[in-house]
């Protein structure tokens, strides 16, 4: 477990009656309030949840809404750059902004298993409440739920989000035309590494850690400087390398990538060659990619620079007229190589 | 396992290769692929869910919304009268129904344990397409995470609703007043004892099914009659009992009710006996309270009674003047009893 950061505040909960998850914390009796209470309600203190009604009641300043959700099963639960409460938050934000919905509201459902150390749920409930702030968004309902021990592994954590749609661009892979730019908001890899070096007991000279941010803010930046974004992906699971063919598939377009242009930490690609992993590959948390008009291509990557998670931004591809559905990586080496979707996936529960 | 309805379509996964879920299957590759499209895709089927955008995209007639959450864990995964499908559709429903929302979206995030049956899969996906279908929503968006075998227990389910709110009422415990009047759509304890049964292995006569269903016609009816609902809850974690002393020491109001006026079956109260357990407290997937002006009682009960779900509506008791905060219930010998709230749960894993 986790050494307490000095800034933590004190769990509310007297921890030294409960100092680990019972199954009562489920039973919907005065355990669950009294978990509830002085563990969420008071990190995420809010009005909407502080009404403590079956569901939150949202007023919308518009009538196009963005829905999303996502579970977090990461192993291990604390890693270097974060861990599971970052993650389910940022994760959730990032499915938001790449619809180009501005991120405003999530949902938290919490799986406990017996057992399972009070302390370190609030310090996951308390990195959920700093993120949510940086992601600027609020934690409005949730959901505890307790399973016997042996059924669970600590804590998995869903979130569904709601964002609104404050413009006219239809974000897709149908929007893609030939010609248009692939830009990459910076170096991939570092999630997965990160997560696998604490799993596997790696040590590496410099500290990798998770690149895991939330993506909203430059996301909106781009929308509200015109930037005609026709499509938009985060890299998580399968990486850059599943993300890209997916879309070429889904939009029966060739996409032209070239490996020069793709940034990877040499820390990075040296673990990746130590754990035989490909990089394109890896899961990111703060990574995204998107593909834009030609002319609009160096504006786009100028305003992703602008904010410290797009700060390694740049243009790694492009489309062409070719409709084979199909992604070509130009090597090193100088020779092309088809990128395809692996069958299964390199690193199990790394989100 | 349960046998498979003649009636379910058969699963279009080449089943005979993947029987089981593997931890690849949650890896963001092919074979996630394959999944996602073969059991969810083509059973919650709709156009919103058919884009694979990270986000769906819903346009609503209002700005005011609900959202709420809910994760599934009951165990086991199959009982009389519905499975976790079934569960995870109705019960999120129902708590968008209590906040008077109609019931409109859910997401569903799956937490597969590895070496879970891939037919069972199928079939509790079709559980969930029928159940949508007969609560009128549509299931949008999703995600889909393995996780070792002996870390999880089958499957556990969280969904996300949302709804719109189309009137004015304020329905919370603040709303109540002295005078009011308590109403309950049904008779009790039916969802606990069927699953109890069946993970204990109890034989009774008569088969008692969970009465887990959809409660959002009922609401909206009442609501499009000009009932002045005050405060509405469905009775699932905690039964009837925690779900009153919940609202009277929210409201700080005193809530009276009479033993003699609460319909229970005499198959679940010999269950009861024989379990040891108190049928208030029991959890229930299609039942729920409101709490509504005396002089409106009547049509309410009558719209109630007009709904299969609330067909043994009944008047079950009255808010006083008085402040404490207090449950009190008068029994069937003519005594009265303070109702407490347990500390755990009766039963673990209910839902």
């Amino acid at each position: 477990m986790p050494s307490l950061d000095d800034f933590t505040p004190a769990c509310p909960l007297p921890i030294s009656d409960y100092p680990m998850i019972l199954l009562a914390h489920g039973g919907g009796g005065k355990l669950m309030h009294q978990l509830i209470e002085s563990v969420f309600v008071s990190s995420f203190d809010n009005p909407t949840l502080n009404a403590k009604l079956d569901s939150a009641f949202l007023q919308l300043n518009t009538n196009k809404i963005a829905f999303t959700t996502d579970s977090y099963v990461v192993h291990p639960l604390f890693f270097p750059g974060g861990d599971i409460g970052t993650l389910a938050v940022n994760g959730t934000v990032n499915d938001l902004a790449m619809g180009g919905a501005r991120p405003l509201y999530l949902s938290a459902g919490f799986i406990l298993e017996e057992g399972f150390h009070t302390e370190t749920l609030w310090q996951i409930a308390q990195s959920m409440k700093n993120a949510a702030i940086d992601a600027g968004v609020q934690l409005v309902t949730g959901d505890t739920k307790v399973v016997d021990k042996g059924k669970g592994d600590g804590v998995y954590i869903n979130t569904a989000g709601i964002g609104v749609i404050e413009h006219d661009l239809i974000i897709s892979p149908d929007s893609i035309k030939a010609g248009d730019v692939i830009l990459l908001s910076g170096d991939i890899g570092r999630h997965g590494i990160a997560v696998m070096a604490v799993r596997e007991g790696l040590a590496f000279e410099s500290d990798i850690e998770s690149d895991c941010a939330p993506l909203g803010d430059v996301v909106m930046d781009l929308i509200k400087n015109g930037i005609q974004i026709h499509c938009m992906r985060d890299l998580t699971r399968g990486g850059l390398g599943c993300t890209l063919v997916e879309i070429a598939e889904s939009a029966r377009i060739n996409i032209h990538i070239s490996e020069t242009e793709i940034p990877i930490r040499e820390d990075v690609q040296g673990a990746c060659e130590i754990l035989g992993l490909d990089p394109i590959y890896i899961a990111n948390e703060g990574r995204f990619m998107c593909i834009v008009p030609s002319d609009q291509a160096k504006k786009a990557i100028k305003i992703m620079q602008s904010h410290l998670v797009g700060e390694g931004a740049s243009i790694i591809g492009r489309v062409d007229d070719k409709m084979e559905g199909i992604v070509l990586m130009s090597t090193f080496i100088g020779t092309s190589r088809i990128i395809d979707m692996p069958s299964g996936e390199q690193l199990p529960r790394i989100c």
